[in-house]
């Protein structure tokens, strides 16, 4: 049954532990931290951009968010306005293509001037073995992931540079970036792209006012993220079984990490790549950690014929 | 006179572009948000551990300095008690004696009962270089940060979990702690160390409700620090010139970002490693950032130089 | 004068403990390492691509060598034959065309049949400050060296599976492409997901038979790479004072260790990432490390004002 | 049944993929490699230690070998002088104790002069749940691997240096001393904490002819590890199983590694952290590897509901 959708284990429990550890969807940073400020954010209509971007928008913000469904945008834009009273202006834009990125920085220094706050969080992903990626596949995924992010950044950079103003970078990555991931791996070859060209900028580019950082999320339920990469929803248990914290993330804790690096408290926060993935990432990577399978009886019995074995 | 204190280097002016990037002192989690809790901070009575213990009592924290010194304690205590109007406890402890952290804990048991935030702060260091470094000198820095950590984080874990009580725990390394570095060697091994140990529980015991996180600051000037890693003010100027934010940090800048992490916003994080330090470590580490000295006549020259190199 | 060439400070000279590191240019393998077995090596025309496949057919393999220049491939390929004895087919490939790729493939398979080795060596990349990158600055470098080493690496991996054949894929990264590095980012930024991508594959493709590392260079002085990255030769005795080895390394040393990774002594490496630098990337790391330039008598004092200060 | 010594699960069966991947355990370098070489190996009388021995042994180099159990070394240095026809010298050594290894190394010095390579393998560990961890639990392991290592390669290098002689350093740590892992935290931690000292000499002291690296192994099934890691034999199954090479190293992969990175082919080699693992670290690493469960046909189904999903 383990994949048919009929036994659909989407919303897996949660582990008894994350009782210890309830998300918390209230907005850290004091009202007005953003007041006066601008926010760009791309695929700021759904998921996290969205979370984020409303975040923002509710702390002072002028948002301007941008992805290729202008609908989506807009629906997003008009609800989270109604929400916190404060402009979220949405612009179409393929980020995959520099000529559209150039056009959307225009609009944008019409609508609301250059940003002090910049989220690269727009992505494209989806599960494949690797020996059934195409060409075109695999550059689907890069041209959005690292391109994209690339011609957001650049272009941006260059007209701060310009008008001498600083600002705030945040790119959202993932957890696998570092290590890799088989099945992901357009995705985890594009994010590792993603973080050394933050990483880069930062040492490169913080004399000219910018600052750059990143966030890994680990498994957090959108439907973006989900339906692409756990589409029959058999996975998502096993992931919740060896997460520490016991539960997936919510989009808001995305958003209070993503707040405060893009923040007046994080001036001096460069160069950082922070991972948010309630433990899963040293969960899998340490080699003894599958021995949380062994009883407190089964230990009993390993401690005695350890002390079996001669010497220390 | 590079080395004299007469012609003192230090308070080295910032670089240029730290107008962009001004520290806010301010605390910035809402007020509360640690009523009810009880806070336990090593090295508590000085420099960055003064700094986060203020902070947590502000919001409303109990908290319980340890640290040697008894009387720097009590005097922070008092101090940071009549500001915020919260109890500040200090209690005398060298975390090297296994037997002292078990009395010390005892305690605040007494005292508090057992922590909700759990801060390990102290450290030793000095530089030397390392072919003058004694098998006592080497011990004394182990001994101190690693061990000392060890035994408050191993201690605190089991009574924690026999109480079947959740915590976060975090602890303060530094930048070096990944790549190494000469000159303080005793202090590297030993916060690598630190650093293992706290990844490795995020990963063990998130199934008890215990969670554990990592910052690794920067450089920052306070007494302690300073006085043994940069006695004559030398260095001071030349880590500046290569900090992309182009200051120093501010203690409290490490205060905000490790109250959040010790927060009811951060409870999905756990086994993260945060590298506050103005970009120095990407700035350093990054094979071409000294070209950050050519001018913008030689980029001139040097592009031409390689458009006439045949091929792309 | 720094950055004229007149004054050229090409060759600059070792440090004086380059003598206790004198390299050895001698093939490490045993004579026959690599009998009967086929060796594909891209950009094998020139600098380190050259020397490995030197290395190669001088243990017995027969090379297929790919790049965009066929004059360039033809006469390395007589050359080395001329010396080994082995046929070294040179096949004009751009790395860029996934069409061009299969091609050069198809033709790889009637000359020798898919190979057992595979060293994706093929790169570009140029200095520039990243404000005066275009977007088409950026993707020339990011096709190359991401694109370019998916295009042939997932294309070789298909072929080879279906014919249930296993092999060795070796990609030549960089020692930035962990940190990033400002001044090289699409370079920095495209290395690095070759890394996630070889990193993935061994994860994933290890049960089909084929293994995956990297390694990544420091500077060593090739044509190709030194023309566009320190065309006025100034930034090289820089580098070399924070080697530790204090000196560059040569195109053979990197041919050993490839050569080792590729063979069947090393059957058991897999998703490995080896530095090959004479230690310049720890030194730069590390944050302390430029205390090297402290002579002894200032050793001397700022010992003696460490002691001053109380405490441990 | 799992964890009963009578259902021994030892010897676990390799995967399918593993006969693409043979194990060779003759010796890579040429013969004579080491040859007027002085080698010192702590641990060298069992397991890797003593394959790394019979390595350089048999390419030429007299050995000197220290642990504490001076019965088990003389076998060894008779049994591979009886093979090899060069001198191995045992010497009684416990390297918690820095008396001791002075003492040691005066010895070696009569015997033999100063090491030209200097392998630190000696180390303890044992699987356990922190939470039953004691202090002495926690220092034995300590002791033993980080403060060892340190007393061994301090002293040493103070010698070499007063000697002007140059030399090669490696140290054997394992592939979670970056990632940390539970139950086995002390050694996690220790482990660590040798891998900075490593990384910051590299930087430190090259400029005395000394470089340093290290090998981060896999599983090999040695009496050693594996009696106090599992032993029951219950978990080397589940190992192997996401070994994507599919089986366990040989202690003879180890000594080819080792030999080359301490030979004079490596001499640009410092700093470097090699691992040779079979995959393992980047298997578990990636967040989507578990995939490779997934079957042919469940993944038809899969790539039918992603593409069902609206939009790329
Ligand atoms: N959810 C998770 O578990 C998770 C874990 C790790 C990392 N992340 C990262 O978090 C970020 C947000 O993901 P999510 O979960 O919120 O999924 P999501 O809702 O699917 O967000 C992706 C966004 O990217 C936009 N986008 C895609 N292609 C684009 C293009 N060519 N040009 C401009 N915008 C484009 C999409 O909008 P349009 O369709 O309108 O273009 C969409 O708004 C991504 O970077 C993702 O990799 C998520
Ligand atoms: N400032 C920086 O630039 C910087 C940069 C990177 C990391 N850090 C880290 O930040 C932390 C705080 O450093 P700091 O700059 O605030 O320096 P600091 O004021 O010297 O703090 C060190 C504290 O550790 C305590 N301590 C030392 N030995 C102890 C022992 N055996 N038992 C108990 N407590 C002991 C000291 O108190 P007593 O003397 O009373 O015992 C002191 O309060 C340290 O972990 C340090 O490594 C600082
Ligand atoms: N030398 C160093 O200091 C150093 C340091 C770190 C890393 N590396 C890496 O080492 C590798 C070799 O560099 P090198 O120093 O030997 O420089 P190189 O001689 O310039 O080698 C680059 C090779 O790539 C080939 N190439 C470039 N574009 C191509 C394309 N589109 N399709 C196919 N082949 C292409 C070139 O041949 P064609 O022009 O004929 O196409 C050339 O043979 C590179 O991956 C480089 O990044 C070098
Ligand atoms: N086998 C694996 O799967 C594996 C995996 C990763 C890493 N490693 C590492 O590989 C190295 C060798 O391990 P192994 O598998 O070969 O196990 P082993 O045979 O148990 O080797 C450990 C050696 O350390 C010596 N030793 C222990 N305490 C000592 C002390 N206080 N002073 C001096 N010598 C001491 C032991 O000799 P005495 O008892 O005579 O003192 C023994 O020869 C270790 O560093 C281990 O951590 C092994």
């Amino acid at each position: 049954c383990a994949l048919h959708s009929s036994c659909a284990l989407r919303d897996a429990d949660p582990l008894p532990q994350a009782s210890f550890f309830p998300p918390n969807d209230a907005t850290m940073l004091p009202p007005g931290s953003f007041s006066d400020k601008v926010a760009f954010v791309t695929g700021g209509g759904t998921g996290l951009g969205r979370a984020m971007t409303q975040g923002l928008s509710q702390l002072g913000a002028t948002c301007v968010i941008a992805s290729r469904k202008l609908e989506v945008l807009q629906k997003t834009a008009e609800e989270i306005t109604a929400q916190t009273g404060n402009k979220v202006f949405p612009v179409a834009c393929d980020v995959r293509d520099p000529a559209a990125v150039a056009q959307c920085l225009d609009q944008m220094e019409k609508l609301t001037g250059l940003p002090d706050v910049v989220i690269n969080n727009a992505a494209g992903n989806f599960v494949s073995p690797s020996e059934k990626l195409s060409p075109n596949g695999w550059k689907t995924i890069v041209d959005i992931v690292l391109n994209g992010t690339a011609f957001v950044t650049l272009e941006l950079g260059k007209r701060l540079i310009r008008q001498d103003k600083g600002a705030s970078f945040l790119a959202i990555t993932t957890i696998y970036a570092e290590s890799g991931s088989g099945f992901v791996v357009p995705s985890a070859s594009a994010k590792a792209g993603v973080e050394a060209l933050y990483k880069s900028l930062a040492a490169e580019w913080g004399r000219y006012g910018l600052r750059f950082n990143i966030i890994q999320p680990g498994p957090i339920r959108t439907k973006g993220a989900f339906s692409r990469l756990d589409p029959t929803g058999a996975f998502e248990k096993s992931m919740i079984g060896r997460i520490p914290v016991g539960r997936l993330g919510t989009p808001n804790e995305i958003k209070n990490l993503a707040l405060y690096m893009s923040s007046h408290y994080a001036t001096w926060m460069s160069g950082a790549v922070v991972r948010l993935d309630g433990g899963e990432y040293v969960s899998m990577a340490g080699e003894f950690n599958d021995l949380r399978k062994v009883s407190k009886q089964q230990w009993d019995l390993i401690e005695a014929m350890i002390r079996q074995t001669k010497g220390s």
